[in-house]
């Protein structure tokens, strides 16, 4: 699969950085325009130290040992809309520039987002299972849902993704307040320091925020006990916005209404508590995951490859703090 | 519970008329204004001949047979959207009025509608069933689902409800098209005269339109033939709008993409086939079922009662056609 670059090729390197277990190759897209440089390549040991770009798959780690092995890298592309696995900070520090997947997959995550709030609120997966199971027939009451209308939603983070989930969220009648490091201007939701405060003022919040120190645990013991009894968590960031501890805690003990998960703190590991419980929907981190979206996170890598080298301004360039 | 009405008891009599598996009392928030008479009630055979209004229970049927029974009913008040089951050009002859649960329940079936168009186009409950069965550790591929956005989806019935289907889908990126009885003035999207036509147009296809002798079947061999392939529908109205065992036959055979579906043509069974499908999701009629719904439909009815008893316009009166 892989072919070396031979001396006709003069293809710019992308050095391809990857976890052993994302072991399939989905760069051959690059090419022609560009040489994915994999390490399984005959010439990589070669070509590597005078690559200036690295694209990390998916939440492949970027560090300073990983800088350190590829000294001429000058910017990290990223593939994904989070970029928690990449070290901003010692990036920045070097000089690094790195951009991110933009808002290819925001459109995905929003409705996802949405689909697990009705599916919580309205009990969909559970119906389904109610239904597979032979049960219609036999028990005549099937527990009431909750009206999506009128509901008070919290969206902790809204940029690219919670904005589009808030414009969703204004079609089905709900009120929409948020959270974020700053207030947005020309946003006409209300506004709230601190996710404690939302939690208590919201019928459910949404976690869409990026994962940083400052917003790991953000959701903790203190704002689900502020959520309160029917309360609803749905969470398609990161698994460690939220102290998962707690959350299955709180859900075993009926202490919030429930919760419907795309990530979790150790993936692909699900606390197993939650296997049993009726209001939860758990789901293998794929809100980003349509045909279309990763169609469009290509277009997005390939635009930032072209424009880095014909130096030109990145297309999704991430901002320094 | 039944409390005889006693000589000094002059609230109007409502009659109370219920299939036996409809077996619970839920007439009770009528009282005091209203005296509703159920035939456990002692003074029933006295008082059901002189009572001018018949409160149908859900879908208990009312036809010329029941009619003949209550001759002083002049007034049918229904506690439903859908009316299939009052004959209606039975009602009509008579010059009995009828009513529906007008806008009651719309806004919560339209949420649902689109929770089960996420949920078929997203796997959002096939994913659901992957963690909990404990996959995803295991199996690292996870067949993607497709995005919402673009889509091309038809409205079988552009009612009270559908308009709300279409107010959502636009908030998702959706290109939403029609059918109806007649084209609507002053709605934007295009329409179709006929359900085969839309059905070539459209990658889904959301069916909330009243189920009646014309409309019974509406989606058959045909339509799917021309939904296609990768086509979706989603049935919120009723069961017998769709020939199930074509559609059953088209979800086995892989000749339609998916299905979600909250009613059924001989509910609450489900044909079993559909249990073995992951790209279908059961649902037990359960589209209108919230709380705040059912408040809403409690309001409709004695709205109408107030306004009959008054001799004023009733709030939902279901036109003549």
């Amino acid at each position: 699969m892989a072919s070396t670059q031979d001396s006709n090729d003069t293809a710019p390197l992308v050095l391809i950085h990857r976890l052993p277990r994302f072991n399939i190759s989905f760069t051959h897209w690059l090419r022609p325009k560009f040489y994915p440089l994999e390490p399984s390549d005959p010439s990589y040991a070669t070509l590597a130290p005078s690559a200036r770009v690295l694209l990390p798959v998916g939440p492949t780690p970027v560090d300073s040992g990983t800088l350190d092995l590829f000294p001429a890298v000058e910017c990290v592309v990223g593939s994904s809309a989070g970029l928690n696995h990449i070290d901003l900070a010692e990036c920045r520090r070097r000089g690094v520039r790195v951009t991110s997947a933009g808002e290819a997959f925001s459109d995905d995550v929003a409705d996802y987002a949405i689909g697990l709030l009705i599916d919580v609120l309205r009990r969909v997966s559970a119906a389904n299972r109610f239904v597979r199971a032979g049960l219609w027939p036999v028990k005549d009451e099937y527990p009431l849902g909750s009206k999506l209308g009128g509901k008070r939603v919290g969206i902790v983070g809204l940029g690219s993704i919670g904005s589009r989930i808030a414009t969703r969220l204004e079609a089905f009648g709900c009120v929409i307040a948020y959270n974020s490091r700053n207030k947005k201007a020309s946003v006409p939701f209300p506004y709230y320091t601190n996710v404690h405060d939302l939690a208590a003022s919201s019928d459910a919040l949404i976690i869409c925020c990026a994962l940083s120190n400052e917003t790991h645990h953000i959701i903790n013991k203190d704002v689900l006990t502020a959520l309160g009894k029917k309360g609803v968590i749905v969470n398609v960031g990161r698994g460690a916005l939220v102290d998962e501890k707690e959350l299955v805690q709180f859900l075993v003990r009926n202490e919030i209404g429930g919760a419907g998960l795309d990530v979790f703190e150790n993936e692909p590991v699900v606390p197993e508590e939650l296997y049993a419980l009726d209001n939860v929907v758990l789901s293998p981190h794929k809100a980003v995951a349509t045909p279309e979206s990763f169609a469009a996170v290509k277009e997005v890598i390939i635009g930032n490859l072209e424009a880095f080298f014909s130096n030109k301004p990145l297309l999704s360039q991430v901002k320094s703090e």
